[in-house]
Order: structure tokens, then C-alpha cells, then sequence
């Protein structure tokens, strides 16, 4: 019988899984090498194994040596990845050849820290797979039905047209989410609604019957929201200011934005919500409150952007599980309609709605949205 | 008898007022220096001087010449002065003596373009008018009543400590809006009031009983809405790239995003919202949507801040005069009791409201602010 692959490969970790080649696929195998560039472990099927000091290049063999001990005699017919950019152009899937990874490689400047490392993922798999169909899913793919205004920003043409825009991301999580609207809400689907996946990474975006009008993140992976380690949406100034009077260069400052702001920086303790939401520091207190102001902010800016709301979504690790930033987030947004139920908010239900709108916690799945699309390059 | 003298000096202009001394003081001459840097001329009581190619250090003992000729043997008593900065400290005007100088001198570093011309003014104005009171009144100050979370960029504390934090700007346009309001509609100042300052340079505030409690500029000049010839919002991303791929540095990168960006770089025709709104070049509609696209995205943002919304206010340049740039912000809130009509519109009407909530057009008066402060310091 024949498999699915589903490669997410980052930076710091590289993520996959096996799935059955239906046209629903359904999941066989989950699996992921955590801590690449400092100490590694691999986690498939409940087991750990350590990998000592290892990167992203060297882990995907391991990887793939896993598989091989859990593929049972299957075959693997098609291997779906995430990759983050698909520049102005794509806003689909696609098969993936030597020549469409030569495009891909053009748009590695946009991604600098992620596009090479989903770019070299697909080159292993095509020597380890060879007559496997590689197929590319792009973050950015599914914002591509923003309208003009909400994809440019306010600088000369010839940059826009260059490329420098508002991409957006996440674009894997919201069709998900848009998904599970349509066949379980299909009334909130033809709507509209404000989508808000919330984890290490965080970023809305705002759907009409289905399809993205505006999203928070826009060229990189900086803007919007603040995250773990990054700012987030902040004044242009502020950089200039950095170089002027901190001396930073274009590296220090990627290593800053990226690495040393959000929650993180406003706490001075941990870029993970678990931690600050079990502190009693007020820094804590301080960054999980600056990040539900913003997210309550953005709500009011995407609701502006679809003329109105319908019902709103949270998904990703934060969005599904802190119940205290879903309620800060919401705290005195009963003007929208959005409110949240307390009893049903601490458990993570479905539905924590208390206002006239539905609010719902739904989790993503953006392994399932990879595979799926495999599973349609193998039948088109 | 005395006479209060306002002094507005930039880096391009330098505007002046001669005002009575009574506690509401009435104006009884403006005038200004247009051009500086370039081909230079000062008006004042309706005529026209060249001045040929001049800067601002040059332009004060001009203006302080016309201002001798029109005094017609008043004395004045008490110079106030717009200075942009403040810092996190300033939250009312302050007499400005050597000391409070060597103070505000410490605050160049975050508004390194204006601070200096302001702070030079000052000197100038110390030494024709010795015996002057001297008044400094801030654009950050009125909005110092911000709550934490809007006044936080997600960064390491320590920066936040050291002054990088969200200022706001247009604080005396602000003032001037929230004292009408408070004469003229007391339940209007009482509720939550977006007012919309849009001019060369734009922004937006929430205000609260008459009090900021978020403004979409932050730490310095560029953020928020796009603006003449500055972008506004933008990833930091797009710094980032700037600087990687066109080799761009501090020097270039303040240039591009002061002078290069906003309605003139995505027109590719005009910094004049007039000339845009003249012109049928579809580039100078793409300008004007994308400048009424990020106004309505910000009452959406600015009214979650506020927790509702009781009312609008337009005023600036832009605001004051653009039936077509209110009409085109305002286009889709409905939902949030927001529409104009299109007759008192066009007419720039004080109300232009259709909707369920007042929607006001009123000038602002950045100079009147400044003398009711130098007034008050006589009386203090």
C-alpha cells in the first residue's frame, strides 16, 4: 500500500508525518526532531531518542531512517511540504521539479531563515523519495485574494512591485480553520470572521466566505502581533534609532527582532505563555497583557477591514489552550458581540461564546492540510 | 500693552502668531516661512517676501524683523513655543529656562529631524526677546495618559526603561479638539472620541473623557497612518531587506522613509492630497485607498482601545477639507454607526454624520493651544 510524507522542516525543528493516500488522508504517523542547532531529539511513535548536537541538514537523514523502520513496506508516492514563501505568485499548491526549485530559491531573500531550510528539506527528500511526487504548500499562498490596499504598503511602486508587500503567512493554519468552517459552520463560513492563531508565532487573519481579506503578518514573519521573540508590529523609527545609537548592524538587528523582543522581552522571563501565565512577576503579568491588547486592537482593525464580524476563531497552541489570553483578548469587546464564558473558556471548549457571536477554539491542522494537498497532486 | 508670540519652527517652515495676552488670548497676526532649505519666503499680514535660498537658523532674525514691524510698540511678554519632544516625562507645558534646555537636548536622539530646529528656535527666541517668558508646549504630552500596554512596544525592557516607548505625536491638534468638544459637546467629550488629525504628517487618537488613550504614531514620526512621504506602519522586515539588498544605510533608510514613502511614493506623482484627488491616474486612486483603507482599519483598532465608540472627529489639512478621503475612510462602518452624508460632506460641514453617531469636522488650532499655555505660564 502506499503513504503519504508530510515534511515541515524548519530552522530549529522538523516536523512529519505518514498518512494514508485517500483523498481524506488520514494520519499513520507523527513524528519530529525537536532542538536542531543546540541538542536535538528525535520523537516518533511515544519514543525519544537523543541526537546530541545536530542541524537541520544532518537531522533529515535521521528522519528519513526513522520513516523507513515505521513504513512497514509501504511506499511513500508523494511527500508534501511546508514552504513558508511562494512570492506574489502562487496561491496554491504545486509539484514540485529541479526548475520550480530554482524559482523557490527567488524568493529565499524574502524568508532568509526559513525558505532555505524548506528548500534543501524538499532537495533530501527528491534523493531519498525519487519516485515520490514533491509537492510545495505555501504559508503565503492562501492571503493571495487580499485585495490591493490590504497587500500594499505605503512605499514607492517599484519596490511593490519587486515584491516587497504584504504576503501574510500562516496561510496553512487558516485554510484549516476555513475548512472546518465550511463543513461544520457553513453559515459562519459565508461570513465573516476573524481567525487568530496564537503560538510561538502568532497572526490573524480576517476571511470572507472563506478566503483571506487582511492578515496581521505582512513581508516577513515580524509584523503584526508580538510572539515568543519577536516584536511584532513597531515603529520604523525604532530601528533607525537602534542603528544610530546602539550601533546595530543589518545582522544584530535580524538577531534582535527575531530572537530577543515579545514576550520574552517585555517578561525578561520566558517566551513561553505557560511559563509567564504560572508567574507571579508582574513582567509577566505586563507581556501577557500587551499581548492581548494587541489582539484586541487587531480585532477591532480586521473587523474595520471586513466591514463587520460574524464570529471570531482562536487556534494554534496559545489560541487553543490559554484560557486567560482568550479572555484578556476579549475583555471589553462587547460592543463586537465578542464575549467569553467563563466555565466554558477555562475548559477549552468548542463554543466560549457569551456575547451575540460565536467564539470558537478550534485546533489546527496544517500536517493535514499538507497531506491533503499531496493526496490531490497524486489524482490531478 | 503685551503681546503673546508663537513660534513654530520645523526644519522646512517657521510659523508665527502674535496673540493678546488675555487668558483666552485672540490672534492679531500670523504669518510664516515657507521653504527653507530651498527657495525661501515669508508671509505675514497678507504679503509675500522672498527670501532666496535660506535655512531655519537663518529665517528667525527675519521673522523677528517682520514680527518688530507689526508689534507697533507692544512688548512681548511671554514666547511660546512647539517643540516636538517631551520625552516620558513632560505632560504639560514647562517654562523653559538654560537648564530645562540642556533637559530637552537629552531627547534629540528620538526626534533627531525636529528637536534641534525646535530647541534653536527657543535660543533665538531667548535672545531677541530677553525678557519673554519663555514656553515650551509638547506634541507627546497629551498623550502621556496612554495605559501601559499602548504605550509598550514588545521589546526588552531595558529599552522601554531607556525611552523607547510609543510618545504619539499631534498632541496640541489633539488638546485644541478635545477643548472644543468639551465647550461645545460636553457628552460627546465625556464618551470615547476617535479623532482623526490628517494632514502632511497624519495620525489618529482615541481619547476617553477628553484624555489619550492610544494614538496610531508612536516613537517617532513614522508610524501609524501612511502620511505625504512616509509610510507608516510597516514590517520591520522590510528595514531588514532594505538594508541586505539595496545596501541600504541609517542615513539612506531615514531619508527614504521620510521623504521617499507615504501618498508620493505609492502615487509616484504627489506628496498633495490635492493634486491626487485632481488627477485620474489610476496609480493616485491606488494613493487615496490606500490612505482611506489604513484610517478605517485604525478606527476599527482605536475603537477596540476604547472599548466602543461614541463619536468621530476629522480635522487637519486632509480631514478638514477632503470630502473625498472622509468618505472613502468611513465606507463599510455602518456596522459601527459610522456613514457620511454625502451633501454635508461635500460641503464640509461641521456634522456630516448618517449614521448613529456624530461625525464631526472641525479645524484644529495648534497655535491657539500654544498661546493659552504662554497666557497661563504669565499667570502662574
Amino acid at each position: 500500500m502506499s503513504r503519504l510524507l508530510v515534511l515541515n522542516a524548519g530552522s530549529s525543528s522538523v516536523k512529519f508525518g505518514l498518512y494514508t493516500d485517500d483523498l481524506v488522508p488520514a494520519e499513520v504517523l507523527r513524528g519530529q526532531v525537536d532542538g536542531l542547532g543546540a541538542t536535538a531529539k528525535l520523537v516518533v511513535a511515544g519514543e525519544t531518542t537523543p541526537l546530541g548536537r545536530t542541524d537541520a541538514e544532518h537531522a533529515l537523514p535521521v528522519v528519513f531512517g526513522a520513516l523507513g523502520r515505521h513504513l512497514h513496506g509501504h511506499r511513500v508516492v508523494a511527500v508534501g511540504h511546508r514552504i513558508v514563501h511562494g512570492g506574489p505568485r502562487f496561491a496554491a499548491p504545486v509539484v514540485l521539479d529541479r526548475a520550480m526549485l530554482d524559482v523557490l530559491d527567488g524568493f529565499s531573500s524574502l524568508a532568509p531563515l526559513h525558505q532555505p531550510h524548506n528548500l534543501a528539506a524538499v532537495r533530501a527528500a527528491m534523493a531519498a523519495f525519487p519516485e515520490a511526487v514533491q509537492v510545495g504548500c505555501f504559508d503565503t499562498a492562501f492571503h493571495r485574494t487580499q485585495p490591493p490596499e490590504a497587500e500594499r504598503f505605503a512605499i514607492p511602486r517599484a519596490l511593490h512591485d519587486e515584491g516587497v508587500r504584504r504576503y501574510g503567512f500562516h496561510g496553512l493554519s487558516y485554510q484549516h480553520i476555513a475548512g472546518v468552517l465550511a463543513a461544520e459552520h457553513p453559515a459562519l463560513h459565508a461570513g465573516r470572521v476573524i481567525v487568530a492563531h496564537l503560538g510561538s508565532g502568532a497572526s490573524m487573519a480576517a476571511l470572507r466566505g472563506g478566503r483571506s481579506v487582511a492578515t496581521t503578518m505582512g513581508f516577513s514573519a515580524l509584523d503584526g502581533l508580538p510572539m515568543g521573540t519577536r516584536p511584532g508590529q513597531i515603529d520604523p523609527g525604532v530601528l533607525l534609532w537602534l542603528i544610530e545609537e546602539k550601533g546595530h548592524d543589518a545582522k544584530s538587528l535580524t538577531r534582535f527582532l527575531y530572537k530577543d523582543c515579545g514576550l520574552l522581552g517585555v517578561s525578561g522571563l520566558s517566551n513561553d505563555m505557560r511559563v509567564l501565565e504560572a508567574s507571579d512577576a508582574p513582567e509577566a503579568a505586563e507581556a501577557i497583557a500587551l499581548f492581548a491588547y494587541r489582539i484586541r486592537c487587531e480585532i477591532g482593525a480586521l473587523a474595520a477591514a471586513l466591514g463587520g464580524l460574524d464570529g471570531l476563531v482562536f487556534t494554534g497552541g496559545i489560541g487553543e489552550h490559554s484560557a486567560r489570553v482568550r479572555a484578556e483578548a476579549l475583555t471589553g469587546l462587547d460592543w463586537l458581540g465578542l464575549a467569553v464564558d467563563p466555565a466554558a473558556n477555562a475548559a477549552n471548549a468548542r463554543e466560549i461564546g457569551a456575547g451575540s457571536l460565536p467564539v470558537l477554539v478550534l485546533p489546527t491542522d496544517e500536517e493535514g492540510v499538507i497531506a491533503a494537498a499531496a493526496a490531490a497532486a497524486l489524482t490531478s
